[in-house]
């Protein structure tokens, strides 16, 4: 049994992206010390979330308006109240819309490839840049 | 250390459908080549996820209601559009309900039995039938 | 390679209610049988989830805000309905906004410390309180 912990540094360049780390994770994948197992691809941020759909950009543009409306911008949100809050980015809207995901997603690993659908992209989801965020990718397995 | 990756598919007759799985991974878990560790259940697909929660009709009923509330049809989605997507099934809304959700669900395996609790069930959640669906289920562990 | 179940009895004591985990996770990990691999949090609950996110009060009180925004309080649900449910907590809105998160939490574990970054906390939300819950921490690694 092995473990390997892989850490992705990706800069964003807007306030709201989809960035496809698809083939950032097949890569690590092939090169693990693992060849069948689990692999999981973390956030360390409280406002970028990494999940799985389809990378389509009419899609990707349709998320981003559901986002909007569902996390509705100009709303008296107490994190962004100079006197509730010490956070000067007035950011609530980007940690509510992070709720909606989770902070990591976890892949099968068969034959040291992500098991992943025809459809399926890994994509990090940057809800409050531009920014530099980081990932960890942990492999476990054989 | 053992590893193992099984396949689940599940056909649904419906638009929108919940479909109780739970059996399904109980069995696998019995006769998987571990006992102890973690099993992941993993959609393939980029509308149609798994969940845990209680699968009572009721509640079923107002879950369905509550994800039409939330990503409401007839907007002028651009995944729906020809002019801007070559995706011929209108599914927009079958993506964004999904985004609500994981790709996956993740459980414990104790003694080989899959960790859930008193109302807890492994759902498929259908959002884009009728179809064929593909889960993949992988154990890791001793 | 080494698997440990653990379990946490935690009392909430309001209807929705934030709790803090971190360091009960942090401390189960500094005394666990793994030194690197994969943690898992898992709520044994259908109206109680665990996340990762930020524990700042402003913030917290936001999502409160918008739970109860999301998922409205004074529908007909079916599931508060004693012609079509046999549940007496009228909880549906409970079920529905636990629907947003996950039924747990994964985290990479390196040298017997859960990988957060620096504004992550693993939090319990609970949805349906006061109640006493039972989340599963599973370890498996090295």
């Amino acid at each position: 049994m092995k473990t390997q912990l892989d850490t992705f540094v990706i800069r964003s360049f807007r306030k709201q992206e989809m960035i496809n780390i698809t083939p950032d994770v097949i890569e690590a994948a092939r090169g693990a010390a693992i060849r069948n197992g689990f692999l999981g691809v973390f956030s360390q941020h409280t406002t970028a979330v990494v999940l799985v759909n389809e990378f389509q950009s009419a899609l990707l543009s349709d998320i981003g308006d559901f986002l909007k409306r569902i996390v509705e911008d100009g709303l008296p949100y107490k994190h962004n109240s100079p006197e509730w809050s010490d956070c000067d980015r007035s950011n609530a809207t980007s940690h509510l819309r992070s709720l909606l995901f989770s902070n990591g997603v976890m892949l099968p690993v068969a034959d040291g490839t992500p098991v992943l659908g025809q459809f399926q992209s890994v994509i990090l989801a940057e809800l409050d840049g531009p920014r530099e965020r980081t990932l960890k990718v942990q492999f476990l397995g054989v």
